[in-house]
């Protein structure tokens, strides 16, 4: 019926199975949980999990109609999100306990589409810097990167095969490329980001971990409303698209197993690309990136560094410091200069279709006090243009490295589908 | 000591006389207390007060150093920002007697400030059209305009010297063209929406009202923390802004109220100013902007659509069904058309400091089974731009008219120096 244990089953090929009523949601969910519970002691995926609700969720899908693309699929959420039936605290002990009444957006929407949700995963201190419990699944020594550290875990260990979580600099596609799964960054603010925790108007975006491209564009259909997205013609096509090989100005700090990956990769889609550098006006997004985020993080989190801040970790006290010695004068100059720069990159997008780009400096760094470094992210998520991570090499220590693919503002859907090209290239 | 009773202090000049220490929090608060007391029963402005806690938080501010610019000022808050001590029900049966843990980003920014909160705000259903409980103070049996009816209300019957709303659509221009009070709607994304009810990001800006905008500037520096906005300079500064006479497309539709004030504005502003048309790539805005508020809101929503349907207006439960009728693929197209105007209209503002616009059809529409027409703010919200409403006519009712200056994105200071300056000449 299907190769490789029931838990890791790609989203897309239940979803077939389910819809034929080859398989039962009840038992994809219950294989799922039994993984679960045998390997959650490891990695630390999740600050919750609710199997009783989801195995009751699962048999009512069971006996009712198709609801949608993600009918019967297990999924997880990072705890950044409301949920009505589960707790929430953002990662933080400020938030300990915390009841939602309602669903963030986002969960709501999958639901509708017919997903079951597990269980809420682990997320940094308020989606920062400050480690969570989770480890790599590849190598518990590892940082699984963050701040989306046990939605990517999850999905990496097969205990889920679809996953919410966000990014502000780099907390999607950071931990897909640690963990070696695919992470999808939407275009900023095309998916709903009520109920999720705010820290930057300017960078927060909504996106998903799955282990294949088919699989967070199904993700993907449903969180933005687009049918394209998922659309099977969109995976089956031949035409190749046109890549521009992009090493950004910050090249130079990608170490030897991301060198390699872009090596392989160069060489694998060589006759569909070519170098291409980002006009000079686009350098220098990085700082800015950063500045944006230290600023509005530092304003967003006004009501916990006002009366909590003795919950807040050293890191994220020092980021609001940071965020409180820029002036709104600066910040105004950013949010024009942002404008500006979202406007100049457009035409980047001219000869090429997408962009390959570093996903990070290169395998996920042993220990487990940080989540490494969102470098190679900042100026994606300032442009608020789509990106995909695509993992498909490994490193010195064996570690998953990858390379991330980037689209043009609201081309999600012709994003995703050379994505499944170049991956299937890639990966073949 | 100042003209006029306590409770109808301008915001600016009771934050200096509080710093000279000549007026107390305790008694400013006191005196905006008694008079809600006497006015209250006939407008409808609060769904919470906490007259207690006001006057603690007063005689703690009265103790000790100052806080920040606004230091003993009292204020009020639209009812879909959470309050950490005060319920927040965002207009809706469905969060009736929520008590949220933190507050909004906003409210602890100006807390921090020295803010003295009052009262809870009536909002209109989730801040849609659905209408809330308040009257027009001006005569109740006209609408206060919406969504941010109480604030606005509040503020123009001098309950109140500072009052936070938001805007989706008009939802803080109108409310206070309505109401004859300032209302200043910041660039999109300056102030931090953290703990606000999300209905559109591509849409949703918080905001203000004040009796002048001096006042609306003041709070605007604490929301935005650019300290040019409340920069004494700008309000005695000489030099005539250069503005656009801006009737916009939708001109035809404005009443004979709205085209008097537009006469009289022209008038006193003629050596400053000349008309300008927005070029033509600028026109159908409106549809868009109606069309990106629809699907955002409806999927934003989505928690109270699938789970409280049955506590929906009729009439939000009918832009929810619009919003679902619009595809996924119609929306990207339309934010790339947003993020396309956006761009456009910077150009605009070359030969031009600020333009000026209608903000209403006409004066506050009888009746309080709606909250008036939104129509002339749609495309200044969908394209970001920074606006400040003017009272300064009278209808045919007697009720309150004015126009909207708009800024160019970022330039907020600019904006508010200008108002400053015009309103002067409008007023004098």
């Amino acid at each position: 019926m299907h190769p490789g244990p029931l838990h890791s089953l790609q989203a897309w090929h239940a979803a077939e199975l389910i819809t034929r009523r080859e398989l039962t949601a009840e038992n994809l969910v219950r294989a799922c949980l039994d993984h679960i519970t045998g390997r959650e002691p490891q990695v630390h995926a999740f600050v919750h999990i609710d199997a009783d609700a989801a195995l009751a969720t699962a048999r009512r899908l069971d006996a009712g109609p198709l609801r949608g693309l993600l009918h019967g699929l297990p999924f997880g959420v990072k705890d950044l999100f409301d949920t009505f039936d589960m707790p929430t605290a953002y990662g933080s002990p400020i938030y300990a306990g915390q009841q939602p009444l309602a669903d963030a957006a986002a969960v709501a929407l999958c639901r509708e589409a017919g997903a079951v949700l597990i269980g809420k995963t682990v997320t940094t201190e308020l989606a920062n810097m400050f480690p969570g419990v989770t480890r790599n699944p590849h190598n518990p020594q590892h940082t699984p990167g963050g701040s989306s550290s046990g939605s990517a875990a999850a999905v990496a260990d097969a205990m889920l095969p679809l996953a919410l979580g966000t990014q502000t600099a780099g907390s999607l596609i950071r931990p897909a490329a640690f963990c070696g799964v695919v992470g999808y960054k939407p275009s900023h603010n095309r998916v709903p980001k009520a109920g999720v925790k705010s820290l930057s108007e300017t960078l927060d975006t909504v996106g998903g971990f799955a282990r294949s491209v088919r699989d967070v564009a199904l993700l993907g259909a449903v969180l933005t409303g687009d049918a394209r997205l998922a659309d099977p013609a969109a995976f089956s096509q031949t035409m190749a698209p046109r890549i521009g090989f992009c090493q950004t100005p910050e090249w130079a700090l990608a170490d030897s197993d991301t060198q390699q990956a872009w090596a392989q990769a160069e060489k694998a889609l060589n006759t569909h690309g070519k170098p291409m550098a980002l006009p000079p006006e686009l350098s220098g997004l990085v700082a800015v990136q950063k500045a944006v985020q230290a600023f509005e993080t530092a304003r967003s989190l006004s009501p916990e560094r006002l009366r909590h801040h003795d919950q807040l970790s050293a890191p994220l006290r020092a980021l609001i410091a940071d965020g409180l010695a820029i002036s709104g004068e600066t910040h105004a100059q950013h949010l024009q200069l942002t404008a500006m720069a979202r406007r100049q990159v457009q035409a980047v997008f001219g000869p090429f279709d997408v962009l390959l780009a570093p996903s990070s400096i290169g395998e996920a760094p042993a220990g487990l006090d940080g989540t490494g470094d969102p470098l190679f992210c900042r100026s994606w998520t300032l442009l608020g243009l789509p990106c995909v991570h695509l993992p498909f090499a490994r490193g010195r220590s064996g570690l998953p490295v990858g390379l991330q693919l980037v689209g043009a503002y609201g081309d999600d859907h012709r994003l995703l589908a050379a994505a499944h090209w170049v991956h299937e290239r890639l990966t073949h």
